[in-house]
This record gives structure tokens, sequence and C-alpha cells, in this order.
């Protein structure tokens, strides 16, 4: 009961890991806006496995179809519904591992609530999921920049304890981030962060780290108070992402360390209106976007599949040595950037 | 249009800081559940200013009403609506400020936003909305500490630098943590953490810090992939408090830090079930809660209200040297601790 | 879990017959309105109980108190909430009849569902409860009216089998339907419908009726289809009133009784734009307004509630021959109007 | 963005007309149910036009594939979505009259609302929408009826002024509806709507009616007051069927004319606890069901579409004489029977 999101771009989604399709229905996109696949593939391109060898060898062509909402190009008002095929499916892979919860996995979770036990590869919380997320916020995404010039990039600002160094968001774009296959704009900080990853991926172990997003353009005034605030609703979205662990806006966490004399942000004006001298509050405040870069932060968790074996128990208790055989990556933060722009992208077209 | 929170367990908030009344209305409580007002006014009277010469002179009864829903001492199954008195109102306070958008408060965004500039002291935008939370969560707590024992305990772990030592949640309880008026359970941190207050506090400035919480005896099961798992609903009840800046739950921002065979957590055999060894996933696994604590912390950024005067501009851009006049905490975090109770109790009252 | 309806305009409602406050609060309105309790009394006051030897005796003030949303005559954007005080409360009245659900009324289910007796006077599911309606619907009216040009009038169009003829909408008014205390505008049939309502009350009896309700100047293009077609909100809010057993929209159940050749609405140019000759869609089509006048009809049912003796059985399965004692209506018709025009607006305000 | 119904068993539905695919997403059924292609079928089938030469010959073989929340012919407890391919398109059908909007259809409306012009039969207002719908509430169907027992069958009871005698509910069932292709279980009176409606059809002309529905063994309890009432509810979801202008429940508009000592219904004991005597309050009290069979009745008006030439004007206010070319039923009454059980059927599986 909790596949939809939004209540004016209201996005649901649809698919397990491993039944014939996986996609999402987009209800309250604006008619007229030109829209076609070609929209939409690039960030599944970005989001697709077996980019690099960095990722799992599972090759998807994960091509997206428009079946609905759509007519001569143009949006109808209507929903949108887009479907991608799941054509590499391996239930066998999955199957011995049947009676034994993969730790820090969903496995056990979903049983205990649904009844149902993990049969084929995680279900519904597996990484296949985020692909209803990403063709939806390719959809948003499309009516953010047409309509408002709004513009969301995401890159992976740390892998492990290996951060890139502040960058001005103002430089940021896909294309500088896509230049290295780990998603860092900082092409000594990539090397780095490529070397760790293949070395965790060598030991059989997988490594997390943290994907920071920025979105400019956003004008003044969305966010809706208290609950719906935009710090809130973006918060959400991205702890929905799987492996997430954290999320912080602006001064995040390190800002508890400051005082209200340094953190406060002081308006300045600026050519177009008022602004802010710092960002310390990341673009909003109030739960209202003030007209500053929105930017925020997102932990991953290292990947829980891991070809290590781990000393675990089965359901009923019994100690069992776990080796995992599926298919993974070491660490999703590469894969990871397309979801959270997605996500924000989403959340974002709902204040629209 | 935010002002609704939940879908099985509805709380709906409302008031200004300077208006008649504050409280809320919360809709699907179970029926027959015993409760009365002193049920909601200890954690009412654990958030109300003036507890200590730490916090904001305001001095407000802060007495809750309840006005539905509850019939001989029990409830109806109907809306619960629950009423503060705004008493001491002192909209003078705030008239001189009004042509300057405060720094890092809601005032410029508000004004973007609604057209209405902030006359009297935030509005909507005021810690006062607060109460409207704390009534609600004060019932969600009731409903589950009755009829699932469920226990939410938050407290002060962070005030700028100072932190307190990892504690055993298990030993944690709301009594241990009133011990001290900082509301950190240990007694030496407290004291650094109250003198830096006061230290902060003459010198007109203020601090920030980290409220971190746990709720424990939450059934495996709770929470609704994939928009609705457990913590993104946490994190989206968390970051709609004013003044949070970031969240995490379980190892959060500092399990990026570590490798996947070191953060994974094991299945063990417990006396009722599967319980894990270590508990990285903070209780909760693909959005779903499995039995163990749910931990999770709370940025909270410094006061934006400081005494010391702040070189800013005014609505028309024109420079200013502003210095604030009205009431204020130097350090919200004591006070904030039943704040992020209450929405815990929110959220999880919604999953039951 | 139902006291909350709308999406942009939200309206929440709480309160008893017999706790000490009934109300709604709105989320949603527009900020810089022009609202004050003055806006609002009229519709209660058409609402109220003992306006005519016609309706039940019952006193109640029934004045409405605004205690957040509104600062100095202003709407602030924040939520709204208003209060009306119970203040005849005679639980005794109810006592004698605690074991016998009464006839056609709540009593059984809310029982089976709650698990509550109804132990004063049908608590929620009072016709009490409807205050919250009013003050909410009074609401939105005065931001239709206001932005909108929007107008919105019911009235009384049969009690029992006296109907009043066909009417031109154009020449309909509240001023014009308050002419007489039975509230139609047509004072002969009014003159019956009041002897046929004074001598079914002598008789210990009660009657229904239909209430006609006109919506003029909604613009076309409100409504969303497929679920939330205007028609399908509108039919929604209708029979959630109490005691409405049915709708229908222009030509309804005897629009099933034509030809498609007669019942299509011809267009035609209008001053403004395209219109229609007939109106036997309502002023809606396919789920949207088109521009002409949205109109209506509600049945309601004889009011449950009567003096005559009734062979019913009690809680146990014993017979009993019950005989009601409290205060009531031979006929709720004249009381409806207020609060069918309440959430027509309520639905059209969330249309915005 | 009104195309998601329910909070608890949420549907979304998507597709025009004339798109590649129509179809529906089932969020938050139960998990482990039985469910496969053969479940959903029969009531398509029952929906699919071309089933007897008194619908429209529009050829479509409508088969249903299930692509995702069920696994080895069990659901996952994860969304269900459904399609269905659009084959036979012929746009070519509609081109001539893009510059008319068609009297009665929502032609108008969505132009005025989307500034799309229907290019393609209707788009979203077409009756190809209703599939959606249909492939949902076979999902639904299950749940109820695998679960709780429930039975829903609807039939024609109307056809213009052509109405059948008052049934038993008790003996009804969808193969005694079926008997007749116009879906009335009534033969004799069936042979005279077979032949007015082939009569209206060879006069280029259409004809509405009324469908009735009932659903037994709807345990007491169901509905949620005050606004998501059992015939709120019901209401809401009837009258966003295409084409529909009315509800009643119970006794409907016909209860108007009875007093409330006749229109009560009087409880009587029963071997499974209280029932009543009649049903005039159709199996709900004050919202919630009461265990008493739920009786409803719809209004269909007369198809739109009709061969006859129409006096209208175009978009620019020009006379014109409209004739129709698209392929139509004379009369949707006995295909709108699976769609009337297929929505009672998703309001009912909401309130499980």
């Amino acid at each position: 009961m909790g596949s939809t999101i939004g209540n004016n771009f209201v996005v649901t989604t649809f698919g397990e890991s491993h039944g014939k399709n996986v996609g999402a229905v987009v209800d309250g996109c604006p008619a007229l806006l030109e829209l076609c696949e070609g929209d939409i593939q690039p960030q599944l391109d970005r989001r697709r496995p077996g980019q690099s060898d960095l990722s799992t060898p599972r090759d998807e062509k994960d091509k997206v179809r428009i079946v609905s909402g759509v007519e001569n190009g143009l949006t109808l008002g209507t929903p949108i519904c887009m479907l991608v095929d799941n054509e590499d499916q391996r239930p066998g892979d999955y199957k011995e591992m049947s009676n034994v919860p993969r730790p820090s996995h969903a496995d056990f979770t979903y049983r205990e609530k649904y009844g149902v036990m993990a049969a084929s590869g995680g279900g519904r919380a597996s990484a296949r999921e985020t692909i209803g997320r990403v063709v939806a916020g390719a959809v948003a995404d499309k009516v953010l920049s047409t309509k408002f010039g709004v513009s969301i990039t995401a890159w992976v600002s740390s892998v492990q304890n290996i951060s890139m160094p502040d960058v001005d968001v103002k430089d940021i774009s896909r294309e500088l981030v896509d230049r290295t296959i780990v998603r860092c704009p900082d092409v000594d900080t990539a090397r780095l962060m490529e070397t760790r990853i293949a070395a965790v991926r060598d030991d059989g172990d997988s490594v997390g780290g943290i994907v920071t997003c920025v979105c400019q353009g956003v004008p003044a005034g969305w966010g809706e108070p208290i609950f719906d605030k935009l710090e809130a609703s973006l918060a959400r979205a991205m702890l929905s992402i799987p492996a997430t662990k954290g999320f912080e806006i602006g001064s995040g966490f390190a800002g508890t360390l400051m005082r209200g004399s340094e953190h406060n942000d002081m308006y300045v004006q600026r050519k177009y209106g008022l602004g802010t001298l710092t960002n310390n509050s990341g673009g909003v405040q109030g739960g209202i976007s003030n007209g500053e870069p929105i930017i925020f932060r997102v932990a991953f968790k290292p990947v829980a599949t891991i070809s290590l074996p781990q000393n675990t128990v089965d359901y009923d208790g019994k100690p069992v040595l776990f080796e995992a055989k599926g298919r993974h990556d070491p660490c999703v933060l590469p894969r990871a950037v397309p979801i959270v722009e997605s996500m924000a992208a989403i959340v974002l077209a709902n204040f629209i």
C-alpha cells in the first residue's frame, strides 16, 4: 500500500526483480508536453547494471516503452504508463538460499510482513524496483526543466572514506559527472574511488558512500508546511531508496557544530531579488524553497550482498555459513546517482 | 495543504504562535482506549518554554483540553480534538522587524509563498506550532504503549561538539533523560552541555545539536514499501520539525565508512524468534521493522534568533544591522526531545 | 479515519453531539482572503435547530469562533480552526434507550464497528456533526464567490409527494429560498409542505424529501477524471450527509427514460463561448464542468427518530416496544439546505 | 490527477482508447492469494464489445496479462500490474469530427481542461478506460469472495421505461444474469428490452437504463464515517463510471415518499445476530454496513454517440449538422453490469 507517492504529480510504481515487467504510472503530468522514450532512456541507461566492470554483470537492455498518456509525441494530461521488460531472469540463482534470510537484506522482514519467502532475488526489495522511480523521475525532470528551467544533478561525493573536495555547484552538470565511471566529478578523487571499489570487489566485499544532489532554478515558494515541507518530502523520498541510511540538507549534521551567528544565512540583494550570502539552509527555510540551490546529501550503506561467507542462522535458527551466489554490485553509488535525481524530480514536480 | 499526516492514524494540526488556540485533531485512534488530559499534559510540560533559565522566558501554561472523541474517559473511535490556549501574546515584540526578513527564518519564504508578512512571531513557522504535534503524539504514544508495549525515548546526545558516550538503549528511559535539565542522560556530559548553553546565551548567540531516539518493542512487519517505508516515514516526520537539518537511522552516515562485511547484521536465534547480533540497520530492513530497536538521530541547527546584531538587508534590499528583540531559546534541544518522540509515535501509530 | 475530505482544500471535522465542541479545520484556504465569523454565522443560523415550530426545540446558540488561520481579518494561508460549543447537553434523554438499537439509526452499526454503545444521542452519527461541514463550507463558499463569482443555492424541491414546479435556476437565490420556513422558493408549494410536516409531526411521525442544488458560475474545466470526476465527488459528498439515500445530476434517473437524440445537449454559441441549449448533462461532461449550471438533487429519507412506538428488539434480541424520547425534527429538509450547499462548496473549492 | 482510488486497496488505472495498452495497478492486495489471468478474464469478457449484435462491432480480444505482483500463481503483497492491448485502432474514424465537439461527449470539456483536442475517440473519456476498472475489480472480487464470502451481482433492471419486476436478491447470481444477452435476469423483461434496443439501434438512436447491484455477505462494520461512509464511497465510485447520472441506495428516491414509521427497518433476531425485517436502509446505517444485503441502483444515460444527424456548432461556434461515424453501442447497459460490479468490489475491498 505504499507504492504511490505525491498528490499532484502522482507516481505509482510496480514490478519485482523477476516478474515480466517493471514500470510506473505517472498521473498529473501537464498536457501538451513533448515527451517520448528518448527523454526517458538516458537516465535508465545511467541506472542500468553492467555499465562497467565495477557493477553487476547482470545484463538487461532496459528499454522503456510508453504505453499510454502520450499521443503524437505530446502528453494528453492523462496517466502515463511506462514499461520495462525483465529479460534476464535467473530465479535458479536464488533457490538454494531460500531457507536463509540474507543478512541486512529484506528477506526476513518481507516474510514477517507478507508471509512470502523471497523466492526470487528480493522481489520488491530488489534494486530493480528503482526502474519505476527512474522512468517516472525522467518525466518529472522533463516537466521541471521545460517549464521552470530547474536542473537537478547528483554525483558521488564519497566512497567509504574517500571524499571529493568542495565543489561550486554552479559548475556541476550531468555531463561532468559522467566523465568518470564512478560518477564523481573530481577526476582525481574518482580514480581513488575506482581503485577502492575494485579492491573491495576483489575481496568479495562491498562499500557504501554518499551521493550529493543539487537542484538549481527552483523558484521561491515551493513546499507545504508543516508536514509536507520541502526538506521533509525530500527526506522521505531519499530514505525510500534501497540501501539509504541518512539524509541531510544544507549544513546538515555538520551544522550542529556551528553557532547561530556563523550558521545564519544573511540576505543580500541579487539581480532577481533577495538571495543569501551563504547557503547553510540548503535552499529551504521553514519548509519552503527560498530560491537558492537546494543541496542535500544521501548516505548509502555498503551493499548487503557480498561474496564473503557470513556466519548467520537460517529461518529455523540453525547456524549456517552463508555464501551469496547471485550477481551484485560491490558499490551501488554510481548507479544510485540517477535514482537520487529521479526522486528529487518527483518530489519537486509535486510542488509545482 | 500540508497540515495533515498519516492515512490510518491521521493527525491534523492548526494554530499560529499568536492566534487564540493551537492544537490538533487525531482521527483513527482506536475506540475504548482510556484517555484523559493527564495522559497528554506531561509531554506538553516537557515541551513548554520556561522550564529552566536555559530556555525562553515566554510563559505559557499550555494546558490541554480534549473537546471531542472522548466520553467518560474512553475514546469513541471518533476524531479527538485537543486545544491549547495561547495566553501570553505580545505581537508588539515583532512589529519593528516587519520590514526585515530575519536571517535563516521563514519570514521571507512565507511572504513569497503566501504573500503575507510574518506580522506575529513567525506565524505557522513558529516553534509554537509543535504543540499540535506533541498533543497528537501523546495520544499515539498511549495507543502504542497500551496495545503493543512500544516505548519511545529520545534524548540530547550532542550539543555543538559536546557528545555523550555510547549508551545501551535498554537502560534508557524518559525518567533517566529528565534527570538533567538539558535532557542528556549522561550526567557528566549534561553538565558540560549546560555550561556551553549558558555561555552561548550570555554571548547572545545560540547552538544546535543532535537528538537521538529509540523505539523499543516495535514488532517485526511495520512499514509499507516502497514509498512509505518505515525509515522514509520517520525521515519525513523528523525533517518536518522546525530547525532540523538531518536524519540518520542505524549506522547512518558513519555506516558509509564501513565495508559490507562489517556492516551486515548477522541473524541470531533469540527466545522470541530471529534477532540480529548488531543493529547497523537501526531496526529496519527493506523499509519494514525487524523487531530490533529502531534507532535514529536528528540534527538540529543552532537557533536562528540571536541577540547579536546581524548584517543583512530588508525586503527592499537595503542593508540593515538587524537586532532581534523577541524571546528565544539559546538551544532548543532539550525542548525538542518530546517533539521527536511525538513525531516518532505518530509515524508508528500509522503503521499499526 | 474518514473525517477528512479533499486534497487541496482539505476539511477535517470533529465533534460528537454531546461533547464540549464541534467544529472543523480547513487547510488550503488561500491567504489574504477577508474572513471573519460574520461570514460563517449566517449559514450556521440556517442550519440551527429551533428556527421554527417545524423543527426540534433543542436550543443551541451555535456561535462559531475562528481560533487560528486568520489575523486582522485576513486569512494567513494556514489551517483555519473553527469551534462551536455544545451548550444544551442532556445525556439523560438517551440513557434509557441504551440497550435498544434505535431502528434505522446508527446505534447498531457503531457498536459493531467501534464496540462503543451510543451512550449520548448518536455520537458522531448525530445531525450535530454537520456543524463542522457548515462552518467549513462557509469558508469554501467565501473563496468561491470572492475569487470566481460562483454562487451555490439549494432548496427543498419535494417533501414526501409534494413537489414544486420547475424553476428557472437563474431566478433562484438564498434570499428567495428563505422566504418560507420550509425553504421552498415556490410559496404555494411551501404552504402545502408546511401543512404536511405539521400533520406528520402531530402524528408523531416524520417525512423525507428532496433537496435540489444549483452551482452557477463554475468555469469549464473543473473535475479530475476518472475517479475524482466532478459528479463523483459531489455524489460522495452528498451521500456522506446523514439521512441521504440518493443523488442524481442533470437528467438523473428520469434521463434513463429518454433516447439519446432527446437527451444530448446541443452546443450553441454564447457571448462568452460555447454553451448548451439544454442541460441534461447537469453542467458536467466526462467528469469536468462545462460552464453550464451544475444541478443535482439529493434524496433524504424520513427522519428515523419518531414518537410512534416501534416493534423492534434490543441488543439481546428480546422484543421491545420502543418509544423514542429525545428531541427531533419531523422533517430535516429545511435545515439540510445549508448542509447541501456547504458540501457542494467544499467539493468545488477542492477543484480550484 | 484522479486516476487513483482507495487508500488500503489502491487502484490506479491508465490507458486511452487508442494507445498501446489500457490497464491497472492494484496496490494493497493481500499476499498469498491464488490469482491468475483466469480469475480476471471472465469479467473482461463480459465487458468486451462485440458480444452480440446489440453492441458495438469493434472487435478487441481484450486478453489480460498480469506482469507483476504474482509469482507461481500466488500474490506477493506487492503491486499487481495488469495490461490489456489495444489492437483494433482506427484513429481515422475520428479525424473528420475533430473540429466539432460531439454533443454530450467530453470533447469540449477535455479541450477546456487539458488544451488537447480529442483526436482519438474520446481519449481517457472513452468507454475503453473501464477495462482498468474491470481488471482491478476482478482482483478485489477474488479477495472479497475468497476471504469473506462476499458475492457481488449486478443486472440490468431497466432499459428506458421497461423495468423488471421485483426480485428476491437471494436468488440472483451472475449465471442467472448472463442467461440473457441483455443481462436482465427476468427472461420476459429481457426479451422486451432486446426488442427495444434493436429498434432504437435501427433508428440510429440510443437508450439508457438502470443497473441494480447487490453485495451479499458483507459483515457489519465496514465504512468510515463521516466522509468515507460506505454509501458515499459507493456513490463516488458509481458516478465515476462513464455515462452515469444517478445513484440511490436502499429505498433511494422512492424512500422520500414514505413516512418514517413505514421506512424504518425494525430489528429482528437472526441466527447469526441482529438483522432487519425490511431493508430500506440498503444494508447501511450511519455509513457503516449492518450485515444486510447492500443494494443500490445506478442510472445510465442514453449513449451520447448516435447515428442520427444532430444540429450543433463546431468549436468556432459555426452551426453544423453533425453525423457520428465511429463504432458505438445503442445501449451500454449489458456491458455496464461487470463495470458496476467491479467498482463495488474495489470500494468494498478498500474497507476490509
